[in-house]
């Protein structure tokens, strides 16, 4: 039987996701932003420590994916290309400045399953941010100053974040944007008897980018709103206050997964 | 009571569509083909005639479209922001060259009330083609030779139409790939009693575009497939042969709608 | 050409809808309540006048459908099967009382074209309401005092209304709670040049229900919500004081539309 | 931090689903059917053998669930309301006669997450199935001799199965119809360096179900597909000739999952 993921199969087709490596590229809008320092700081897992002077910097992310394995899997869109939307907070690894994905929610189940298995949390989604068009009208919203995009993410038919932006200029070094690493939790429950309050796969984990590229990068003023949702505990991360807004495209492919810590060890 | 079509509201913020104009920008994967003549010519309306010298030339289109009115409302995508696939197939309206839709398919309800109104037959789909990023990588899909798209449109669950398109060369006077106008068929059907039978509104129209604009014109190699589906008759118009596919951006606005002919009248 | 609406094929299989009677059986979730009776009576057309004795009642329905034709359209789930949200405010005919329905919602678009076709003006949304099933469970919630129904309607990803019921006692007389005939608008608007801001159609009919039976009809407390959502004018209608709570089977057909007004002679 | 499953927070409101027990009761179609022996050997994992006596015996499953944990969940239907199909083929597992579930298809977030911590191989899909309405109508569907149910599955827009039943008579002992405990393979794929190739969880459990309860328990006669999709395997399993089809009821609970072996121990 083979497959990289559920279901395992004779030939290996029906798998929820291609083995890696996973080749991404997609555009993106994203939101700086301050929650309460106290509230990111509950959401941390063991290791990781509040990072005192990001006094609670959060981004707010919405990404519209194409994805391919080594199969020419993005000329199958209906079934490879996908929207998401997630929180990045700010804390220290050892000292070290790096981000931790608490939420995020993908609108296809291969990303869900990809996601599981590197440590993000994944939900299922519907995610919409305005494009970019070449041909000119006052839908296309060029990459220019004044453009207005808007990005929204909901869940079970109830909104849980609604962003908006407008470019004001280009950003020339968008690597000082974004230089931190994120670390994630990879986890799996269990069902058996006594095991069940415990986990059977629980593990701090690095999202390893490989060839990490921006492009088109633009940044200008936000908007956020993280309103309460019954069921969802997201909003203990709603906006104190927003900073930039941001408009970018960006590419990496996935190809291991280094482990920071096992707390089942 | 105010808005453009319904619910109407004192304040008409609920109406299915705003008024026009309407601004459209958008990427296209169009794949030319050839179908059965005689299958072409009995999908015609009154008034429209076999064009001898197409020998069943068609269009199969793929549309990622963003929409405004006059309100920004593109920065609201969850909204307005949709896909569609539709097919046009060649004909002659008094000796002139037109193209006549017969087959449409969006994702979004206003984009299904304003098509009813002009005259397009839209029906609910889920349609998908592959994107072009700008950032680097497997998954990106770049606008040279080479690059391969794919792009599906499916109804209740059912696949209806699936097309692959290879870039080859750039297409410098796109004009001339495009250049019949389009007509559709305005209908609205009744329900009373001994009207039962005859349409409220039955109009041959033309599809007035203003300012179209392409953008990043490609042409390369085609496949497409129209497979027969329980309860659809699409698949009368699958092809005989295929000829080139496109890529492109495209925009235009609609602000008003010639009546080539009233049946009714 | 045939087919009762859009699109017009040789074989008529395409259309939107068959052509009536149409039959529909299904389950109901419905809320009593009483809104501002100023925005009730600003969301009358022309020939409808207040009626003064309801002081604003409303009823909030949800219903899971189940749709045939004449030709075991049951058996085809995936495109017949649907789900639907709506108000009727109550009102005066000519002195006589009527319910109209000025907001609803469907999860399928053959819903939607039978829906303009009468004069509900039909919007797309997703809607649920908890089931009763048979098999015994904590999740069967089985039709007896104390048992416990939600059901809410979002679109685009906004919540628009969440309601919640327990019931109490059964119904003997289901006629006596809803006994006013419903009226609608049937409005198509138009496009074209000078006749842009008038509609195509535009008439105050009846929807006729043949053969309206209830079942299993009980009653007990209710709870309601209808938020502001941007881009929706239903928040007008929120409710001021809930009343009963209603869960029933219902079944009609139609096959006729009176036409109560014809608003263009 | 708290929450049966990701992601993990202090209220543990987000998590994908609540703890265990998790109890359910729904509406059921199968059809029984027999595949390729050797399609159906193919697909067991190690520990199960084909069941000699089955000739490839194998049941297709759908279902529409209501879930409910210990917090009136079944009240949030847009959240915990899911439809399912899946296939259920014979094996015998150290000599005793079991199911096996190779392929299983789910439209809700919280389902998958269940699924996969079961043994579940779960992906996203599409369900329908005719319902059974108690108001009467031409699209009732009474549980009687001749009704005639359909239903469906698909995943991203192409159709995986379809089937239909006709009823004709009440089968007064379920249990002599489905009396075979399925077993399920609990799988979580790795991704670091070295272990990439070998899962952190991979064991043979038992879909324990207590309190199993089967109601309105007709058969009938029933067809069948499982045509050819590009991306799946579940055609392996198409059907050589279609036993009888069923209509009922079911209700159970989950609070444990024995591991029946450990491959990686």
């Amino acid at each position: 039987l083979s497959g990289y993921a559920v279901p395992l199969t004779p030939d290996g087709k029906s798998s929820l996701t291609p083995p890696p490596p996973w080749h991404y590229s997609g555009d993106c809008i994203a939101v700086e932003y301050w929650a309460d320092p106290a509230a990111v700081a509950a959401l941390l897992p063991i290791g990781l420590t509040p990072d005192e002077e990001s006094e609670g910097r959060t981004f707010f992310w919405f990404l519209d994916w194409q994805f391919t394995g080594s199969n020419d899997e993005h000329t199958d869109p209906a079934r490879y290309q996908y929207r998401e939307a997630f929180i990045l907070v700010e804390a220290r690894l050892e000292g070290r400045p790096v981000n931790f994905c608490p939420f995020i929610f993908v609108d296809n189940d291969a990303a869900i399953a990809r996601g599981w298995i590197q440590g993000y949390p994944k939900k299922l989604g519907s995610i919409y941010q305005t494009r970019s068009f070449s041909a000119p009208s006052a839908a296309a919203c060029p990459l220019e100053p004044g453009s207005r995009f808007g990005a929204s993410v909901s869940s079970h038919g109830e909104r849980l974040a609604t962003a908006r932006i407008e470019l004001r200029e280009k950003v020339t070094d968008p690597a000082k944007v974004f230089n931190r690493p994120t670390t994630i939790r990879r986890y799996f429950p269990s069902l058996s008897g006594s095991q069940q309050g415990k986990p059977a796969v629980d593990e701090l984990t690095l999202s390893l980018m490989d060839n990490l590229t921006f492009s088109d990068f633009w940044t200008g003023s936000a908007e956020l709103s993280i309103p309460y949702v019954e069921g969802e505990d997201m909003d203990a991360l709603a906006p104190r206050e927003v900073g930039r807004g941001f408009r970018f495209g960006m590419s990496y492919s996935v190809s291991d997964l280094p482990v920071l810590k096992n707390y089942l060890a």
